[in-house]
């Protein structure tokens, strides 16, 4: 198997992290260059970064994105609302986003006509500062704030300063792995989607 | 440097493939395996993968994203048409779609509430199949075909019998390098994209 293959699958999403080991300041700077390494639409690399490392602001972040969670799934219809409850690891409580030794938000004016594909492009960057993340035997999550989805979400712009133009994607907590899971197995569900020159729907999957 | 990093700084989008090389199956196996190792919300990997090796295919590919690439871009403001005919590489011609071996057709069923954060997801999948690509040493672009912008994206979804729920989100021509082009530096930009605990806009920027 080769290096990337193994930094894929022992990548696991966590959401304990060791509290009082912090993340060397060249660590941090070779996870935020991957993003720039990522490629993107017309090159722009139209996102932003803000690293979170201050322990109010990460209280703060908290604290709005736990109440904005709450807010958001008791407003989804039965059913969403059901699945998203039944979800194993879900939890209103995101203790990470204040035990994490660093949050990256990663954010972008998504609805600016000069960033084409900004989420886009915004995604690909994620997934390679995930893996860098992981080459430097640190642990993350991809964690997507409900109060985004919602028209409060200027209120966690706000707490660092964002301006409404920018959508947050994702606040990824950093820090050391507290208990490493297994690493991840190809699902059964891979055969299902992979399709031979046209598109077959597996039954199967209804 | 690490070999993650390396892998990174080595991908660079390309549109001219060796035209006779043919990607092995165990290869194109580990790229699409990729896809599933990739993070994804409530661990759905809600995308599906058309893996198109058909020449004839290939060649109904190449038309209808040239002929609407040409209507999307006239149809745009001039100001935006203007900066994509200024793009460098640009061009209306897609050869690639035709001359890479293979062409991986990557789409997800985007308004489904089943499938949270499906684009998100997806885009996750791509960065981490960009990079196996990479690391069997074969050559790729991210290309996202803009009649998939446009009400016409059915005519494209029809060659491969994808139903119109899906979202075609990007092909990923794979391929051997007819040349390489130099590893990627970081730009300057890195600078004015990250922040410490607060947003603050870069006035040189604007």
């Amino acid at each position: 198997m080769t290096e990337l293959t193994k930094l894929m699958k022992r990548r696991r999403s966590i959401r304990k992290y060791l509290k009082d080991k912090m993340v060397p300041e060249d660590i941090l700077q070779k996870i935020t260059n991957a993003a720039f390494y990522a490629p993107s639409a017309a090159n722009m690399h139209g996102f932003e970064i803000v690293v979170v490392v201050n322990q109010d602001l990460k209280k703060k972040i908290r604290e709005i994105c736990e109440k904005g969670e709450q807010s958001w799934v008791f407003a989804q219809p039965e059913n969403v609302k059901e699945s998203i409850l039944s979800l194993p690891n879900f939890s209103f409580q995101k203790s990470f986003l204040e035990e994490a030794p660093i949050l990256l938000i990663v954010s972008t004016d998504q609805n600016n006509p000069k960033i084409p594909y900004a989420v886009e492009s915004c995604w690909l960057s994620i997934a390679y500062m995930l893996l860098e993340i992981e080459n430097n035997e640190l642990g993350s999550l991809t964690y997507t704030p409900s109060i985004c989805l919602t028209d409060k979400r200027d209120e966690l712009n706000k707490i660092v300063n964002l301006p409404d133009s920018e959508y947050i994607q994702a606040i990824l907590p950093i820090g050391y792995y507290e208990n490493r899971p297994e690493p991840k197995e190809l699902k059964n569900i891979k055969k299902k989607r992979i399709h031979r020159n046209k598109f077959i729907k597996n039954i199967e999957e209804e």
